[in-house]
């Protein structure tokens, strides 16, 4: 296996040579003079990158599912009711963490490749006057199916019902990919891990909280320690940690933020597009679906692909990897056996995502899928030569 | 500040170029079909590290902190009866964590520079004729206090008792240290982390798990996901992770056991011993008093050191920072001002101690301590050269 | 400029990983008693690179270009005859090399494109009854024209004309990707660096020398201290070096040795064929031509192509590099503006090698070039897929 | 041999991290449109370490060796009279190189441990009304004895004789560690190495070449193509280098000035000036002999050191190195065996001159040295404390 290919999988994410030398760090002492002189410019930048400026960022080290952790642990009580539709492997997580929990939780089924149900959340939420609902948690791009939803949409739901629910919202493979606006939306947390669009190796959520959440934390029953806003909040605002921070990927953050934002955001976003949009040139060339059933819901930042009938992804993706030493993300959930993902999220080039491209187009061949080599490869080099 | 002199905190610690290398790695993807090729015998060698063979290791991407919490929300129900003596900042953290996590703490109060009290433990286990006490939780090392706990000697007050009681121990401290027998003792759960003796960066806890706490896990109603038992083993068993895996400390660690082994773990608990040993000779010739209240309790990681009276240790930690630019741990707790501390674990060389000796020395005679320069580098020289 | 294209120069080449952390270590002391177990190893192993039980390999912190320097200065005298046909870049620094040293430089005039004349060499040798030729001086991979000439033909010319020159082969850009044959061919010196195929940063001049150039040594007046094989061979008989030696590219060295002898070299040289194909199936279905006249000399290490009547090859170069952020070798002397080169040796993949392919045809489109877009990938993609 | 341990070798020094980031980068295309863009100011850049504004600075893919070769081959004859003092291995070596190239040198023996004997010189330039006398060649730093000369002195001597000469110096282990005054000083030649004082690894000579210089090498006959002075200038012109450049070292150089500026130059000779100053002390405390005869001679970046008699500096460093993993410098030439040498030049802080300290006493106890242990470092801490 080459380290030398990128990879495609949907995170973590290739990462660039700034960021891996910014993580490459002799061991520093945390509780030295100068370790705020880093951490607490981190947390405020951060707060550029969702599109904050009432809300507070914490670090977590965990992975994103952590960070979801946090969140509900945080803000709320056993026996909570909160809503959530399932159109995913990662919604659905979300749900079966908040039935552990102890939640109540009301399910809202969607089909794979569709997004959150902005309608249905307005109709549940008007018939909720007794406002049980505490939450709603959306996940905005849902990696399982590369669907992008519409959070405007959501809080236009929400403030339509006049419903008070906070608004939680899981942003592992959107944040620092494509616009986020926390403030506008009134997001009250939204979950980013370190190993997407923030490009750096797998280890910390980080979390946006909005000043709403941090009264519900106040009152909130759920049991927590590790993950317990108010350990971390008073440790941030003396400069430090509660614990033994993640010190490499602190100063990863650092490096990645300023990479963010010497790039400019708004570049960063159209980036993104621009890779992804490449990448649906040739799926539309091969004559292949996505899985996201409708233009509107297309990520940017990972593409899941349905194979032919009668083809298995999972066999597509292992020959791929086997035969030419390269990544791609399995179908996971429903989609497993069904459909591939290529993640074109990060720290990515078109000449990557051509590599990318022609190598799946060879396995494809060499399992007989019914393409033609270099129909996708091409149809991507037209776009990307264009735009 | 100079990236190049040492740290002396105990924790975490000096990494060796080899496991910085061994961390720095392209990302690859924790679905590829070689994954388990590297991750499984990570967790079966790291048995060893533990002196278990019955048990299982886990690991989480969480600091030792995260680790704890999995320790108790995996194997215990709200309301359950734990048994825990407070001795230094450590201990006294994991009863606030049970507490928080509902659990009803019977809190044995001992002297901070004490250990654990296993003539009490016995007298209590003797006396729940019941068996309400659920788990017995240990601090192996108290990093605040530098004291060493002798586990075996509580695995002999239960059996003593006759007591039924999971025992737990936070061994993220003394972990590929010094010996550790889970099996021998009868541990249930220990605890570790990655950047202590396994001389990695700060992400990763490490957990070895008996059996007795796998089948008790099946009972347990502290809600939890993140650090689910059940998800990781399930997940394991496949070669996965239930989430998106810490893959460079998962590197880091199959080059950390190499070391150990190449090492030999009996080499590596003898070298924890000789440079401790001559940190303690240098205290002896400054003459000043170390934490721990007997020589039976010092730690081979970490020594906390009492400064003469009318002298702040913050000062002094301080000072060696900023002129000197090296970072001693500073007093935690109730030891906050009064000593301060020199961690001595991990990948340590005699010329590093020394330089660290030296350097503690000069700072103590620039704020006008009552020692004479040199005495307390000479007095370990004199040890290392013979030892 | 992304650092995360893979570049296409013929060298320095793409650094794998193993490789980058070989070579980045700490100051260590090279007159240490530990110096010489890594040193002398590199020295024995690099004679299987060569080819050679019976030669010497030598070290030189230098480029290429100080390799021949060394291999002139340290065995020919002022005034000495050397025959050298002249094809393309390098054998005409080759060329002004010697002259500058007071050479007498019987020069065969071959037109670019051309490989070694080994007929024309047999003619001239045989005709120098008086042997006051010493020495016969080939380029084997011409870098420029990316032609690999036949230094086995070249020694049966040598035989045939039963005539007693040194024969020294420029094997910069050819060894360690193609066979090289030290011993069988007859060759005296044969100079390669440490950023082809070695795939090592550039800075060390890699030397195999035979038994009679040694010989020949003890008799040239050339004057030289740098580079004197004396006090090399000198130093390196006590394990050491003359003066301070590079360590970083020794330490890599010995990565690098590992790395080719883990792959197997016959294995190399087969994934620089099977690269270089797909490469030449690229530049036919484009239509275009390669530099080199018949395919008994194309390069399996770098392929110069012809741009189109009307075409500025510097311009496509460029464009590549601005617009696409990848790098392609430009056209050196009389192939300045008339060709581009695609270097594809040294650590490499099929997928990068499609990525570049994918890239120049967009900068071509661009600037109008006649060709479609997917064709040579295409084309590549279909000999890599079966071979 | 661990190594965590600082070394006290008079270079190759130990490389800060930031410097090893800086040469740990992916290849890049040295012909690419931005090459220059790196390049040419780190030419303007260095000159500020010379202390010149009038000279070039030229960069050779060698050792400091091959910086004097190219400063001789570059600007002299064969047959040119040189005048050199002889007080130490490397201006010994110097005069070697000399001779091998036919020159005809004129040696004044002088004692190793003094430096360069400016009356001498002026009496024979004086003496020498003919102006045979083609060059001076100085070792600015001589780092076999550890003793600085005086540049100045030698140019007052120069100009009261009224003599023509070329004025080549030797800097390669103390340039970029005390000041040069290249144009103050009338220096022709200046030679440094990337492997002392800028703190990076071993491969680049870095020469400074004043106007005079320049125009004595369009008459100079030495043959020479590597190193040929004019093929560097014409390429650098372009942006260029005549071959493939040292492109990490190039990279690392960037970040070597940025470090020596950030500092500021006079501040990192006063560091330098203190940590000698520092090593001194603890020689003077051991009752100990620096080979330099005179306090005016003392050199602020190595330290050689007489051992007592009776005993063997080979085996004190032997020891060092073999019991304790620390390096230092052993004796060379006439000092083999009689002097051991602490370089304390580049990258290094106090802490760390104490760590050397401490175990090079340790070692010398070890083996029956006169000293007390910590007399050195006592006397050390107490000069760096105060100063």
């Amino acid at each position: 296996m080459s380290l030398q290919n990128p990879i495609f999988i949907p995170g973590p994410t290739n990462i660039p040579e700034r960021l891996r030398h910014a993580m490459n760090v002799p061991t520093q002492d945390h509780r030295a003079p100068d370790f705020s002189d880093t951490f607490l410019p981190v947390l405020a930048d951060a707060k550029k990158v969702f599109g904050t400026e009432d809300g507070e960022v914490l670090l977590f080290t965990s992975s994103g599912t952590g960070g979801w952790e946090a969140a509900i642990s945080n803000t709320l009580s056993p026996g909570d009711k909160v809503l959530i539709a399932r159109y995913g492997m990662f919604s659905h997580r979300w749900i079966d963490m908040c039935q552990r929990h102890g939640l109540d939780v009301q399910v809202v089924e969607c089909a794979w490749g569709t997004g959150a149900p902005a309608d249905k959340f307005q109709e549940i939420l008007a018939a909720d006057t007794n406002h049980e609902i505490k939450a709603l948690m959306v996940t905005h791009n849902e990696t399982a199916t590369g669907v992008l939803s519409d959070i405007g949409a959501v809080r236009s739901a929400m403030d339509s019902a006049n419903h008070p629910a906070l608004l939680f919202v899981d942003g592992v493979s959107s944040i620092a990919c494509v616009p986020f606006k926390m403030d506008e939306w009134g997001v009250d947390i939204a979950v980013a891990g370190s190993q997407k669009g923030f490009m750096l190796a797998t280890g910390m959520a980080i979390l946006a909280v909005s000043q709403k959440a941090l009264a519900a934390m106040e009152q909130a029953k759920l049991p927590r320690t590790y993950f317990d806003f108010r350990d971390m909040l008073k440790a941030n605002a003396n400069g430090g940690f509660p614990y033994t921070p993640p010190l490499n990927l602190i100063y990863g953050m650092r490096a990645s933020l300023d990479m963010l934002f010497e790039e400019g955001l708004e570049n960063v976003y159209a980036r993104h597009h621009r890779l992804a949009e490449g990448v649906r040139q040739a799926v539309n060339a091969w004559g292949f679906k996505l899985c996201a059933v409708s233009p509107d819901l297309y990520s940017e930042t990972v593409s899941a692909i349905y194979v032919p009938e009668g083809f298995n992804s999972n066999e597509l993706t292992d020959h791929a990897f086997n035969k030419y030493g390269i990544s791609f993300g399995v179908g996971l959930g429903e989609m497993a056996g069904r459909a591939f993902r290529i993640g074109h999220l990060g720290s990515l080039t078109e000449v990557m995502v051509l590599a990318g491209l022609a190598a799946i187009e060879m396995a494809m061949v060499d399992l007989n899928y019914p393409i033609t080599l270099g129909q996708g490869v091409t149809a991507a080099q037209e776009y990307y030569r264009n735009n």
